[in-house]
């Protein structure tokens, strides 16, 4: 009689793993025997809400809506898009000045000391000086992520997760935005082997966050009355601008951030949606333009500097009409740098997947103070490595000479690109290549190694590589803000530079060396990111060169699918590693011998249309779950059905029932299942599966199993039905009406949206649409509201708020259609409900990772 | 008791108007009062089946697959997508090459003949050789056409249809292919206002869906044993690729190319598929690229001609420091040029839609040689355009002194460009410009406008643009086939190039006439053809400059917005006179005024998992729909429904079934949905729609508009059940259990898949997957069935072969929602199910027009 249940809709907010299910821990731990090290989705993590949920109070203001109010708000949404761009170009551009600025103070200061040292033998000094700069900005920059520990590393894998749909606490507040802006502007500055690329995306992502909310939670004044976007759908379209404005304004490519955003967030190609990003990308990368041709060449009014990153101008002189950017036989050796960087790519990220392990097992645990120390430790390495290379490990090349015997090749350097080479010890119209490399910022670095006609010597490439591939592979992690865009491209552009020099010189191929040294660029890159077509545009874009884009597609294609036969992307490593449940493209095909039956969640916590408040108080108090589904018992008997405030007292009671109770409903359920679809099918069923007629402790997944063998019963049967169950002995069907949130359930309490028992349900005040949602995006806790100010007795009629009509799928939907359905409508939960409409149970992400998903499969496997 | 029906799931195949039923003649009734030559959507259009039917077959490959399998499928997939790149390329190359030859043979024969004539005076005799040229060319195109009226026009209309779901008869045919390309060879070879660039996507996009077909309809002896990918499913992913080709083919833009093919096709975005297109795209541009640099310069190896289409390369010379190619100053002009664009092109869509009915009332009824005749009129007055006004309306301006002033600020001419200047009358360094726009290839005259130095006079630029203009949109619908692209780009860059000589001599500003002459083209062409992001990034990789992002975007922004203030795009206005039911992006917001059972089709013709022959074959030869819901009656007396032969030998009854008998059954249904969404929450509707309590006549729209005001009923009713209706009043409800094809049913009918009624439905003949899909994609007719080989009393036992999880929804969704499912999944049929598994209505494609939509959000005002 108790209705029982308490059981999960989506776990969260306990970090303990001891909220699984038993049978959950069984398939987990089977998972854990295999690999030990092997980390599993956090149950804890929050989906988006990108579902619209149309309920009463919004259908209220959908009646005051016409098209004229839709047209307003769609422009205010145009001109947000656009405050964002442009916010996010200003961003760029602070921290490009800044970055600059500091860079190159500090570079004269120690270059000059350095030119003085090298004659009076002081060079002790000019490290001292550099060592004390750099360790002073890193300092300030780990202090930084201190304050906001979200703020650390590159920010992509938490973008990702959060455009992918799942709700990281912190990370697009304004206070993380500060944090990761100075911390990033330090940390380059104090020259670590870190880019300023991939914080620009996260802070791009959370200038769309926050920009149209028009409040902080961070600074309490900011605060403008302004309701719009008051929801997870709104501001996630937000962030998929930002973040592409990040891009835009980080490389100079508006289109390859417009499918950045695309590639990681929306599985859904909203055609209003990706023209807004792709205008906000456009602001951002032209606000930044605008500002640095103004600055740097003070030429207001024109558009020369595109991206933070760009990669200078490819091109052969006019007059060398042999000169190629690259032919069809070059194709071969970039097939070949794309295994190379696959697998080189697979290693960096071998290597730092275990640092990263190291530190979560002995850094993280211990004191913050600890992770500064380690910053400062990797600045102090960082700093002596290219101190001492440059100092002893350059060879001095000629600068003269070799310009001309390329002329002929390669034309013109042109002065920007000259003007940057060290000559650390070196006279006579020869330059210092080790240092030209090191003892520039890392942009500068790379304008060397792409369009510097004077060859480096093989030596210094290799060398300079593997200096550079290890130290970056051990900044990446340590608690700074760190982009790792610029690092990898330096490392693969030494390398794609190498091949040059070695086929130019030792087999005298025609190639031009630039090329080879981009082509090893996109290849490293390739091989550690495992982008795909994003990168491929963003690449294009910041060469400015559509003939390039043969080649780097095949390179990053041949990258990538090296690379993945050893692991997987950096970014996904990293989330891997946080445990955040991100989900897929796609599921495997092999996953398609399950059914939505076999991953649902089948134990579930439900209300009634009409609740007691004890009972909802109750309810909120002893679960976690996010939603609710509302439902009303399904019985045959109507008379029984009338006397309905037994439901509303017995809700109250299971939360008492003992686990045995539940496991008999669990059982009860189950044989309702075998009567499933419909209770005419039942005697079919049962015919199918004689053997265990009523067994107690019968598993119930094992007999999901059993079931899926009978997909579909024969309609047609001769037999007569089988007298064996009564209709008690049936599991109680719940019809399943709809979802409530718990924010929703909360607010109402709150709100005091209730009625008494004698009173008409109409006689209960109604919340609107903005009350509803006023204090998005952090509601308040059940354990907030003050009990004594609620009479337990009265009734909350819920129906008005919930969402009367969320998507569901049948209980023998195969895994590839349920995820193909939950990915693409970016749900949070999604309803199994049977041919007759009685919920049975309920996904969300947590049932659709791959682990759970492979778990399961294997149970799969080992009943059949 | 008889099972009545006889209605929509999917109308097609019949071109009469009569299938609509009353209702929907009264709904659209009323729109055709109102603007009386409305063209409404046509209901004789399929949609594709996208979404996966998991059957039993299917579950069986499904078993035999592992992931090495999958990866070997997914490897096929890869090699096929570069083979349909390749082949779009070579067509590409193909077309590229005749149109030259003829071309050049064209013009090198008349422009000699001209030369020599001015001295002689024989210019008679030279209009005549270009007369016959022309009309030789265009005859031959036209009979083409003839032979395949639907590789007329450019073929995107057609092309988005497909992307959009919708199966257009003989669209991807072989002998469409044939005729498109060797056509549109001549069309422009015959000097006509087209383009090639429209009918290379529609090649494309015949590649992609032909080639992994292997074999043919056109061609029966083309055809080899290659089993996959026999869906509705894969060919549209193919096709999208194909299409993607042929834009990157067309335009040097494969980014743009996989854009197009997005923004036309899915609104679904799959990292998997959209990385295989642009992969595909790749292949395109860079195969025409490589025969190209090698067949044009020799230089086999190297890819220096991107497209068919290329705007050449905009820079300033490098000694000019004062040069740009656009300020921010020029943006406020580019927004002016993009209103005009807007406008202008509103205009020519106006007027060619009022040609488009004109033809399609007085040119297509008639004898199909009117049509070659109407092609070879144009082809006339063009050609007697192009050399009148090349040799009476041209001004004689100075080439080397326009030259030696512009050097300043625009640098040396390439040789290129000069060379393709008409010197027609003019001597003494001096050139015709009105020859030199009109005597040369479409391509040749782009260039021209967007690099030639030399200034245009303004007299010679407008009459050029009015004279271009009203040819080029009667050109285009005449019957060959033509692109629309380079008209609208030739015609906008003359307007630019006119805007940028106003500003350059009466207010000497210092500006750069090539972009002037860019943003014209990109407004005019915007404001033709509206389309959005995919335009964009055509034109900014088109011209191979990233810095033209901004400008390109913002003026075709403006354009758009302008033009949409007018009239739709010209391709959707084709799309409209073809009565093409396309979907839009997103429903408006008004539209959610109405919900799921508003517009669904509430009367269904079904079938039973168990049917006897003579049943299904009666339901299919009466009946036109696509698919058809497989029901049980879902009885309360269980006693009852296991007398199943009643099942079988009902269901052929209700064919029978007169429309007064349908009625009342309308109205059962109606009043089982007055208890919806649970039969226990019957009494409480009942309580608020009191009024009518079991009217015969009374309309069924009209109640359900009614029941929308109570969205969710009381659950707490205080009040007993009325006992007005007993159960044998309620309609008898039909709990939905899968959907199965037309096609499928045909196939088990002919294959013989049926038992006998003494037998075990076990023993029925199996069909494997390859069996269910080897007619792909022509599937036989029920009537090519012969009947004598049927036994009627044999049952088919259809529940294997159906899809037993299709997506549904709830009936008060509201139509936003619907939309977007059934846009975002691509779906065909979308059952109705109420809160109790019953089958209440069916959406398809139709349901959720426009058209559709806007007659019954009307109807829904009219009521309330």
């Amino acid at each position: 009689m108790a209705c029982c249940g308490g059981c999960l809709c989506c776990h969260c907010c306990c970090n303990e793993g001891d909220i699984r299910t038993p049978e959950e821990l069984t398939i987990l731990g089977e998972t854990r025997e295999d690999d030990d090290d092997e980390i599993l989705p956090r149950k804890d993590y929050e989906s988006l809400d990108y579902d619209r949920c149309i309920n009463e109070p919004f259908l209220e203001v959908l009646e005051g809506l016409d098209n004229k109010k839709a047209r307003k708000y769609e422009a205010i949404k145009w001109i947000l898009v656009f405050a964002i761009g442009v916010s996010t170009g200003l961003t760029g551009l602070f921290v490009d000045f800044f970055v600059r600025l500091f860079t190159q103070l500090k570079f004269s200061l120690v270059g000059q000391s350095v030119e003085d040292c090298s004659e009076n033998g002081c060079l002790a000094l000019s490290l001292l000086e550099l060592l004390a700069l750099n360790m002073m900005f890193i300092f300030i920059s780990s202090v930084l992520v201190l304050i906001e520990p979200v703020a650390a590393g590159s920010g992509i894998p938490e973008i990702k997760s959060y455009l992918n749909g799942v709700k990281i606490p912190g990370i697009v507040r304004l206070r993380t935005f500060i944090c990761k802006v100075t911390g990033v502007l330090f940390a380059v500055a104090g020259g670590l082997f870190v880019g300023k690329e991939g914080p620009m995306i996260h802070s791009g992502a959370i200038v769309g966050a926050g920009l149209p909310q028009f409040q902080s939670i961070t600074f309490k004044k900011i605060r403008f009355h302004f309701p719009y976007f008051r929801s997870d759908r709104d501001k996630r379209d937000f962030v998929s601008a930002g973040a592409a404005a990040g891009v835009a304004a980080a490389f100079g490519a508006p289109i390859g951030g417009t499918l950045f955003s695309l590639e990681e967030g929306s599985s859904f190609w909203n055609q209003a949606l990706t023209w807004k990003v792709l205008f906000c990308s456009m602001s951002a990368t032209f606000t930044l333009n605008f500002f640095r041709s103004g600055i740097n060449f003070n030429k207001w009014g024109s558009f020369q500097l595109p991206g933070l990153l760009n990669f200078g101008e490819f091109k052969c002189t006019d007059g060398d009409k042999s000169c190629h950017l690259w032919t069809a036989v070059d194709l071969a050796f970039f097939v070949l740098m794309g295994v190379a960087g696959g697998l080189l790519g697979a290693l960096f990220n071998c290597i730092n997947k275990r640092l990263a392990k190291y530190r979560m097992r002995n850094v993280h645990p211990k004191a913050r103070f600890i992770r500064v120390l380690e910053s400062l430790l990797v600045c102090m390495v960082t700093t002596l490595v290219i101190f001492m290379a440059s100092v002893t490990l350059g060879e001095c090349r000629d600068l003269v000479s070799t310009i001309n015997n390329n002329t002929s090749t390669q034309g013109s350097v042109s002065e920007e690109v000259n003007s940057t080479i060290r000559r650390f010890f070196c006279y006579n119209n020869t330059y210092n290549d080790m240092a030209t490399l090191f003892f520039n910022p890392q942009e500068v670095a790379i304008h060397q190694l792409f369009h510097q006609n004077a060859t480096f010597s093989p030596v210094t490439l290799s060398l300079f590589f593997v200096l550079y591939f290890f130290l970056s592979c051990w900044t990446y992690g340590v608690s700074v803000p760190s982009g790792l865009f610029v690092p990898s491209l330096l490392c693969g552009a030494s390398l794609g530079r190498l091949v040059a020099n070695v086929l130019k010189i030792n087999f005298h191929m025609q190639i031009y060396s630039g090329t080879f040294a981009l082509i090893g660029a996109a290849a490293f890159l390739g091989g550690v990111v495992r982008m795909t077509i994003s990168l491929t545009v963003i690449l294009i874009e910041s060469t400015n060169e559509i003939t390039y884009g043969l080649p780097i597609m095949i390179t990053l294609m041949v990258a990538k699918w090296t690379g993945d036969f050893f692991n997987k992307g950096i970014y996904d490593i990293h989330i891997h590693l946080k445990g955040v449940p991100l989900l897929e493209w796609e599921t495997e095909v092999e996953m398609d011998k399950l059914t939505a039956s076999d991953i649902m969640e089948p134990n579930l916590t439900y209300v009634y249309p009409h609740t007691r408040i004890q009972s909802l108080v109750s309810i909120l108090r002893t679960t976690v779950y996010h939603a609710f589904p509302v439902v009303t018992e399904n019985r045959d008997n109507e008379k029984e059905f009338m006397k309905g405030n037994i439901l509303i007292s017995n809700n109250i009671k299971f939360k008492k029932t003992s686990v045995l109770t539940r496991a008999g409903e669990q059982r009860r359920r189950c044989q309702s299942m075998k009567s499933y679809p419909s209770s005419e099918l039942r005697n079919v069923c049962d015919e199918k599966v004689v053997v265990e007629p009523a067994e107690e402790g019968q598993d119930m997944l094992q007999q999901m199993l059993e079931r899926r063998h009978v997909p579909y019963p024969n309609l047609y049967p001769d037999q007569s039905p089988s007298e064996e169950w009564t209709m008690e002995e049936r599991f109680r069907p719940l019809t399943f009406h709809g979802l409530i949130l718990r924010s929703q359930l909360v607010n109402l309490l709150i709100r005091g949206v209730c009625y008494a028992e004698n009173q008409s349900s109409a006689s209960q005040p109604r919340l609107s649409h903005s009350e509803m949602t006023e204090d998005y995006p952090r509601f308040p806790d059940i354990h907030d509201l003050d009990l004594a100010l609620l009479n337990p007795r009265m009734i909350v009629d819920v129906t008005p708020y919930m969402n009367p009509c969320p998507n569901t799928v049948s209980p023998n939907t195969r895994v590839s259609q349920v995820f193909n359905l939950f990915r693409t409508m970016g749900l949070r939960h999604l309803p199994v409900v049977n041919a007759v409409g009685e919920i049975v149970g309920i996904i969300t992400r947590h049932n659709l990772t791959h682990e759970f998903l492979v778990a399961k499969l294997r149970q799969h496997y080992i009943t059949i």
